[in-house]
């Protein structure tokens, strides 16, 4: 629990270190699939002021089981997304500035060049506005519940990212590490669809066997990206 | 009044902090309200020169109580606001990039997203330009009462920011510091609207009820985020 | 001589600060009115190896006065500004990146708000390309000539800025210091007016009235900003 | 071979120096005549992690001659380029940001002013995209062949970088260093076309004789830009 602590702190770090974070707006959590653990980020706690002993640990029934704050208070939307995808174990939200961007104009972003389709496969979708029953009941809950459903026949570890409208966007990945570092990749990729679309308005998402070319160099049986 | 003097210090120096002001465009002030007597920065003093001796202590007839300085030049503006503002605390201006462009656009802040709506309720207006005769009288006070005008029959309270046509914005909170906050959110959200509209062309406000949630997520008798 | 050196030293030194010059696109020159020489910096000389030493003393008849190095080779463009704008004592020559965009897109930058108000009066003017036949003869000289016939029956003080078209801006003050400081004003001017109009398209330059306004709060006999 | 392997380990340093990278998207190489081998960067592996050591020596038919890691998966592009361009000694890779998004976008980029004619002459290509078979066969050898074709009849000295479509770009130089230093001028120019276009959607390339004058200012046996 200790490490899992520290490895939630860590990665939380991180969300500044990459610019993705103004203030307390992100939160990252990692889940210890053998307890059902995760370690969340307190709730409005500043990054300067975090230790690794202010991480929440918390239970898949949206229990806490220790820590002195109360949790990130879209805690609710984490526990969903851990239910919905067994193979992940880190969840990032932050209200970084291109990827939000998006979210606000509530569009996907366009697979534009092979920045985009070395990590995530085809467009990163753009999830509806909850309604209002939705917002006025449990309303991280139901985040968590409509990207859930969104991705109930789709494969979420090859798109570990998702916008919300007119809120911001959430990522994942095997660790909290990953996770962050998927939000990174979201971030750029927002930026530079953007300005691509500004540079030709009539731009076309790169052809798809681009983006398998990409995609499968690194992911899967026959990758040969890295050291592996 | 020393304490106060250190406060409003600390205010003024996270503007260079965050980003918020180019030589020495901008400036703090915070007011005691027992006494009457409130700090601002002095006119025209590098950040990287100014200590908390150097902040003026006024009164909210304008008369200088204490300083070796001249106030910044906007304190007719600071006074009017004050007066009109009784539950506040702190005030700041700045030229902040994004903020002014809007502010010279001449537009008001439509409210695109939850990263608003946490802070702000509804959109930030922008106020016309004063008249000939308002800016060739006694123009820093002017845009005080132009401001406090515009609020009379609004909560100042839950939109504490402004933007002032072909000028740029003022923010204020419940002491200098939060004043500095909101300046930082305005910033932010001015940015994300700016690349939302040119992402997608007609983009609506947000929905009022995810507006509603979030604001009332951090403000008043129910709200949860934070460790309150 | 070795003041003026260290002077010009010291102003070129802020460029990169400011983020206003990549590698060594950019210059700074400072005149002595009593001897007519002036300092400037070298030609292609990175300036994390300047050193005051390095700088080049000229004339103003292109003369090299003292110094090891090459001058800047846009040196006979200061000597012309110098011979034309008797009462300037420091010239900046940059590519930073927002001025330069309205310089390669032939525009002058309407004055949309008071932080170009503050600093200079009305359009920041862009001059036209020279002819070929300015172009294949003595280029340098052409460029500085232009100008000066641009602002022959125009405020040189009032406006110490100018865009060369298909190149960047050129910024002059009382010493190389100022000549920086309002090269900083026209980037920051020029970021804000070209996100200003993508804001608001139809945006029209803020009221006479203002900018008169906020020019003479800090200019001439009646100014009030400031410790003066 | 020690050598080799700083002066290219020191090349890859600069790309996060300048902003130029995130993680490890990107990658420079520079060859040795008079063995033909050359040295590049280790695939997938970490900017900040990486040493002199870490650097990858390869032979122009694509063997590995010495080193512990995989190259770049970008080596068969390096190769082709290296066997193209026999008067060039170092190449780049990044997915640099305004770069990217003009190669997202599909356009080369137009000679707006002196900043892009200083370094590169005339338009910055952007070769089409590979078809399908290009892809799945020999992929990154392909990219190399490609670009390669585009230049056989044209001068790739005076025009060192392109745009791979839905990619990014290649620059290159006499060696690593200058490789990189047009990494940064094609970043930088790319940013303020593009800026450029959004300020004057009618913006025309500058006219044909300032590009000459400024690329022969510093290039060719008139040049009379620094120190030579």
């Amino acid at each position: 629990m200790e490490e899992l602590k520290k490895a939630v702190y860590e990665a939380n770090m991180l969300l500044p270190k990459y610019g993705l974070v103004t203030f307390t707006w992100g939160n990252v959590s990692q889940i210890d699939r053998s307890t059902g653990y995760f370690a969340i980020k307190p709730s409005g706690v500043d990054y300067d002021k975090l230790t690794p002993e202010d991480m929440v640990i918390m239970d898949l029934n949206g229990n806490k089981i220790e820590g002195k704050y109360n949790p990130s208070s879209d805690t609710p939307t984490h526990v969903e997304l851990y239910k919905a995808f067994p193979n992940i174990g880190g969840i990032v939200h932050t209200h970084s500035s291109w990827a939000t961007s998006w979210a606000q104009a509530g569009r996907g972003i366009p697979c534009y060049g092979t920045t985009h389709a070395d990590y995530m496969y085809g467009e990163i979708p753009c999830v509806r506005c909850l309604t209002k029953e939705e917002i006025d009941g449990a309303y991280e809950k139901n985040t968590g519940l409509l990207i859930a459903e969104y991705f109930q026949d789709r494969d979420y570890e090859a798109v570990p990212a998702v916008l919300c409208k007119n809120h911001g966007p959430f990522t994942w990945g095997k660790d909290g590490h990953e996770a962050v570092h998927n939000a990174v990749v979201l971030e750029e990729v927002a930026k530079m669809a953007a300005r691509c679309e500004t540079i030709n308005p009539q731009v076309q998402p790169a052809p798809q066997e681009l983006q398998d070319k990409h995609y499968y160099r690194k992911h899967g049986a026959n990758a040969y990206y890295g050291q592996k």
